[in-house]
């Protein structure tokens, strides 16, 4: 083994020896034993490695829908959470309506990785960026694309008549100062300036609160979510009255799934963490328990090991901030309630305690709940997709990095 | 180029359709217009984009050295900061006594890479990744690993001796309760259980204080470097006096880079930042500028692009969390003291002000210095290198996301 993967690494890197200058794909070293990894224990595995728990995240896939049967809202998952062409087919299966992506480079992974429905939530406002999401479009006539401004609604309706196509496009309206056009008159006049441009076909709109999404506690949530929502469903009676084409009302998230089908017109929601789950989710209660939102199950974790127990109440692991990020609350150890784990170190992760289920040794693995999945998936290049304990397959997270 | 784009991207992964279950190096879709990228304006580049200027980096490189001249300290770059071969051929060409790699799979990508002289300053504890390790010092005899605990050193010795080896150790020594073992006795018993293994060959000792190196003040810096160094000083002694072989006594940052020569024996720095620098270690101050540490020039930025300004006051960016970490201090946008850059989002940056030295709109691009370079560099794939405003080179990062 030792060998061969010299030998692979070799050749598959020796064009880049004696030159920065040319770009070639970036060459994984610990692509040698992935054929041997299927399997295995999770216990054995590498770390840190990022896994999914196969049974959990097929539970969520369904949950989702089952819970909204009959309200007349749909699931538009939001792929910015796994990245994952896998996933997403698997979301498409499960009876999404389609997926949301955040930037142009995850819709090319998805739509190029059969995916046929993107509805990309963020505006391309560059020039170049522009035109390379209308070439897009014209090879895939289900790439949505969203505008905010006027300006941009022009530089769109530009580049599709050079293209020669139609393009989609909804009109992203501001809820939280972020994205999107104002509501009321400047979200109207857009929409129908828009609708009115023979190279754009104006499908609706969308309108996300990320703000409401971690909220604690459901009626706390719910409200603030309705009364954030108002001017945006003020905006959406009038585009209506004025006759406009709304097929398309998006908006909400996992924090806001069982809430959104109280706004009218509403269509379906941009869920993301609801497949995975972590600890920023957890905390903030759910419908049917105020502690704990446990709608779905946490299906994601990061497997760890202990490299150092010189000190006591101390172990030292191999998973920093690098592995799990900054977030917060920190990785919660699956077994040890009385673990606090510190992520600040970018190579080690540090957990105190004053209780512990065993004593550990070195080289003991440990399992933990992610802080906040999206950020921590776009760590890594693949997920271990586990039932029962052993690696059943390996998702590649083509679309990791993409943030342009 | 749309067409080659996506027949490229069809091409590529097509492997992929159907199945989750093989792996397949993760394809980026990217990599359409690397080839017309060099000679492009940086400020024309697609962002979020991360970019070196080369001068900067050039004068950072020799810097190190000539500062440290006649100290009788030498220079081991530690790679975790950039992750990439090209820099670290660099750094050796400017006359490196080798590089250290925080870990396996990042030592495998150096030395795959013609990085003859690699230090690993984190251990391996499981039996599979020693065994890794030991298969690599085979291959590469200038392979250095760490040790710090005496059933480590066991495995270690059984692994070279069953691979058939001498295998190249030092003893890590504990300074901040982290990794390491305690210094004074049980360091001088590792280091001569260590000595005695017929495959193991001690080389020395290595200390990393990763506390004081962002301890804002030279002198408060200094005093608490040395302090902290006083139980690895003593330990050094008593292992001299023991007779052991100490050529390597490594440790220290660019926090303490010109610090250490007081340190009796020391023989290396293993500076990283220093490279790129970034907010976090200019606010540190040097030694002949008490408010910022200017020894080095930030050469590391982040370009991204204004994606909306419909508020007052402020600017979104396409650059959040998954662009720049949540480390503070938050990015500084270059020209703009007065701006306040908030990443705390996954997807978008958003930038309050009172002054602004132009009217922003929407698709203008902004240069920022990132606040820590170590994570940040782990979520791109390259580097583009930047003279006069322009692409140069790209610098594949061939050793992103390898925390294992």
């Amino acid at each position: 083994m030792a060998h061969s993967l010299n030998r692979r690494k070799f050749l598959q890197t020796s064009a880049l020896a004696g030159t920065a200058l040319l770009w070639s794909p970036p060459i994984k070293a610990n692509n040698h034993d992935i054929a041997n990894e299927i399997g295995k224990s999770k216990w054995d595995l590498d770390t840190p490695a990022l896994c999914v728990d196969l049974d959990k995240l097929e539970q969520n896939l369904k949950k989702v829908h089952t819970r909204l049967a009959g309200t007349g809202v749909g699931v538009r998952p939001h792929i910015k959470t796994h990245k994952c062409p896998a996933l997403a087919s698997m979301q498409m299966e499960a009876g999404a309506l389609g997926v949301c992506a955040a930037k142009l480079s995850e819709s090319e992974i998805m739509l190029g990785n059969g995916i046929s429905e993107v509805l990309m939530t963020g505006v391309n406002v560059t020039i170049p960026k522009i035109q390379r999401a209308m070439a897009l479009r014209r090879k895939h006539p289900g790439f949505i694309q969203a505008v905010d401004n006027p300006q941009n609604a022009q530089d769109l309706q530009e580049a599709a008549r050079a293209t020669g196509i139609m393009a989609d496009v909804v009109v992203d309206i501001d809820v939280i100062r972020r994205s999107g056009v104002m509501p009321g008159k400047p979200a109207l006049a857009l929409a129908q300036m828009v609708d009115k441009m023979p190279n754009l076909n104006f499908r609706g709109i969308l309108a996300y609160d990320g703000g409401v999404q971690h909220v604690k506690g459901f009626q706390k949530r719910r409200e603030r979510a309705l009364n954030t929502f108002e001017p945006v469903v003020d905006t959406y009676e009038q585009m209506k009255k004025s006759g406009l084409n709304l097929e398309i009302f998006s908006g909400g998230g996992t924090g806001t799934y069982d809430i959104m089908s109280e706004v009218p017109g509403f269509t379906d929601v941009q869920v993301g963490s609801y497949l995975f789950m972590d600890c920023q989710y957890i905390e903030i209660g759910g419908a049917n328990n105020e502690t704990e939102f446990d709608d779905f199950a946490p299906s994601l974790t990061v497997m760890t090991t202990v490299v150092n127990t010189n000190h006591p109440g101390r172990l030292v692991t191999d998973s920093g901030a690098k592995a799990l990020t900054l977030n917060r609350p920190t990785a919660w150890v699956l077994g040890e309630p009385d673990f606090v784990y510190n992520a600040g170190s970018d190579e080690y992760g540090t957990i105190t305690f004053e209780k512990a289920s065993k004593t550990y040794k070195v080289g003991d693995p440990l399992e933990v709940i992610v802080p906040h999945c999206d950020p921590v998936v776009n760590l890594y290049d693949k997920i271990y997709g586990i039932r029962n304990e052993r690696v059943e397959s390996i998702l590649p997270i083509l679309a990791r990095g993409m943030s342009q």
